[in-house]
């Protein structure tokens, strides 16, 4: 199917538009993979991110090219998917029309998987001095920021500013919140010491603030207290009910007194992404759309939403965590309605979320799990984590390279990947997470 | 040592400052191991990058930290160095200081090793148009415009448009543009036309411009024809023959026509750092220092130049090629220099170039070797090729990695780091190469 053609004559199959190739959109397409329709996947970007690990590019473990797959060569032999890389603009829920770039793409369904990005609580102010952690452009600008402080460090005279360089800041007690702490106290304090000469990484501080009561309030509470002493041990500071009133280019100002600190890391909260705009939805106050028990967008029966999109009711009543697991299980579950909408077959029921489990890895040989019916915890539980990440991450070749990374990483304590690129202060502010709304469009 | 020690007490031993990173830089650093003196190697960059891959980098093979190393890291156990992550400013050559970012060095011996960047012969107003291939940041930038060329082709209806998107003109026939043409045109033939629906990338036209009577100008007649025409079974017109005369966003105007192309790549000349400018030394018309025969600057003797800073007279009087093997020779000599004068042994005699031979690989298994007694092609050829370029990678672990890579790529015909990232226009130009004049400063 060309271009052109969609927008002239009728397909010969129903057309499904997704956009988005994150977890929810890809795995809705794969489900549609011999179900007679013509899928188009749009994205912005040319590749799906694994963002479970995008920790691990920020603190120089992994490459970006280890987490990341280009979403064409997931689909290629797939024939009813084309894949477009464009910025949409918009949503003609009349015509039926999707506007990417310089196209018009014509959708009998449409599923919109578009994801989400930081949420500063009303202070997007803040997003330049404390990047968050959701695309691979955020993890590149935050390795930056990181191993910048150090050699910065290296070449400082001034005690103040040294001590602020060496001070690390990670807002927000979830599990990024808690890996990102964990890697970079690992970085400061064993990699990297033995190769500076005027400056002990070993002085290095990393405040983990929490505005709860505690780290990883998905978990147990004797989980969450396990991972704080398992940080303090490799060297974390740990602050909970702390919160952040304020972040700059030099510190962050809580609720218990100001912090002067060189590289400050956002992990506190997630917006959806504008989508809920394009339809004029109606949304929760994370920006999520309120769907119906099917994951439609009430009185638009051929538009769903998915993944953290989408705000679906569940039967007691509980929100879908914003995991991966629960936007591919939605990704299914719409993939099922609209094949059996499509071949005339009954309906299934409303969407069911199974929650299979939290994971939360500290530092190089620890773990939090908590499943249904079993916790782990310590080296057990890191080698459950690791061989789960493995298995879920797209590509034989990924998990190849990803596990050769991580055993090298843990054998010799080296980090690969820890280059300092695109150095010029400009290129740092380019860098910065582009929001929905205004990104470069590729057409 | 510290820095504030070392700029108000004399040091202990003799300090030797290494400005520059790369083969030759490295190379002196190594050697001054056992040797009684305090060096510190100062680069902008925090990485050693391999060059003579960057082009695999520039067509998604590798990944950039496949092919470059923390220069910490490499450095890590020698003792008697010191690495600073800073931009040169300039040398006080009657206090013997280098100016550095925050600091000012000290030093009894000086050795220059900055490398070089591409010539436009005169219009650098063509860099934006036509990047070249020298750091790790101009190979991301590349391999960002021909995976969004092909993005947009897929996008367009617009024929002419269409058929200029697909257009990739290389300006140069050396080793790097015979390198970057038949890759290019592998990943537009083979590994990419499957994923497309709209677009058939097999009509891309790949041209390679080379203003001398043929390619490879340093191989034996009969190479460089074997390597025309195992460019074009390829795909690949080569034009020999043809200079440029303008580049601009929309093509290039040669001795033979305008060409209308989406990307176009130089390699087609050098220009040295402007280290000369620091010191006010003679330099020829590529910018490179005239050194004694001793690779030190006339009238400085404690001043060394190296690598593509430096135009050492060889005794034939014919010029030593801007290659790896060449700068490594000249750090090696250039220690030992340094070596004998500290300890009071005899200085040895001029510095001699042994040339090992010369390398360029076609596509993913054809290769063209000139070595003093052995000429080989065709797979073999890539055999030697592929085993001399992981012998020399620095790191083992980059030695597996990119010996993985290949194998993959070998036996899949995929390519692993196809990621278009900051695709913002403005991070396009961000990206640009920077100068040694005018890029950031750490300190």
């Amino acid at each position: 199917m060309s271009l052109s053609e969609a927008s002239v004559s009728p397909a010969a199959h129903p057309r499904v538009v997704i956009i988005g190739a994150g977890f929810g959109g890809l795995e809705a397409a794969k489900a549609l993979r011999h179900v007679p329709v013509d899928v188009t996947v749009i994205d912005r970007h040319n590749y799906h991110c694994f963002q479970p690990l995008l920790y691990q590019v920020a603190t120089a473990t992994l490459s970006p090219s280890d987490i990341a797959w280009p979403i064409r060569g997931i689909l290629r032999n797939q024939r009813n998917v084309t894949v477009l890389m464009a910025e949409v603009t918009g949503v003609n829920t009349e015509k039926r029309l999707v506007h990417a770039g310089p196209v018009a793409v014509p959708y009998d369904y449409l599923v919109l998987a578009t994801g989400a990005t930081h949420s500063y609580f009303g202070h997007d102010e803040w997003a330049d001095a404390a990047p968050g952690l959701k695309q691979i452009e955020d993890a590149t600008r935050i390795r930056r920021r990181i191993l910048l402080a150090f050699e910065k460090a290296e070449l400082t005279q001034d005690p103040t500013e040294h001590e602020r360089l060496l001070t690390f800041v990670i807002v927000g007690g979830g599990p990024t919140g808690v890996e990102m702490a964990g890697a970079i106290a690992e970085v400061a304090c064993q990699t990297l010491p033995s190769e500076f000469r005027n400056v002990d990484l070993r002085q290095s501080r990393i405040l983990l603030l929490e505005a709860g009561p505690r780290l990883l309030a998905a978990f147990p509470e004797d989980l969450s207290a396990y991972a704080q002493r398992e940080l303090e041990r490799l060297g974390v500071e740990v602050r909970t009910g702390t919160a952040v009133t304020r972040c700059d280019s030099h510190g962050v100002e809580t609720s218990s007194g100001r912090i002067e600190a060189g590289t400050i890391i956002w992990a506190a909260g997630v917006v959806a992404s504008p989508a809920a705009r394009w339809l004029d939805a109606e949304r929760d106050k994370a920006g999520r759309i309120k769907v119906a028990s099917d994951l439609t967008i009430p009185g638009r029966p051929e538009i769903f939403a998915i993944g953290d999109t989408a705000a679906p009711v569940t039967a007691d009543g509980r929100p879908v965590p914003g995991i991966a697991p629960a936007a591919k299980q939605m990704g299914g579950y719409v993939a099922s309605v609209i094949t059996a909408r499509v071949s005339g077959h009954t309906v299934p029921g409303p969407f069911r979320y199974r929650h299979q489990g939290d994971l939360a890895t500290i530092g190089r040989k620890v773990a939090v799990v908590k499943l249904k019916h079993v916790q782990l915890r310590g080296f057990v539980g890191w080698v459950f984590w690791g061989v789960a990440h493995i298995y879920f991450l797209i590509g034989i070749r990924n998990r190849f390279v990803v596990a050769f990374n991580w055993l090298w990483n843990y054998f010799t304590f080296q980090r690969g990947a820890r280059l300092i690129t695109e150095t010029g202060p400009a290129a740092q502010e380019q860098a910065a997470p582009q929001s929905q709304d205004a990104p470069e469009r590729v057409g």
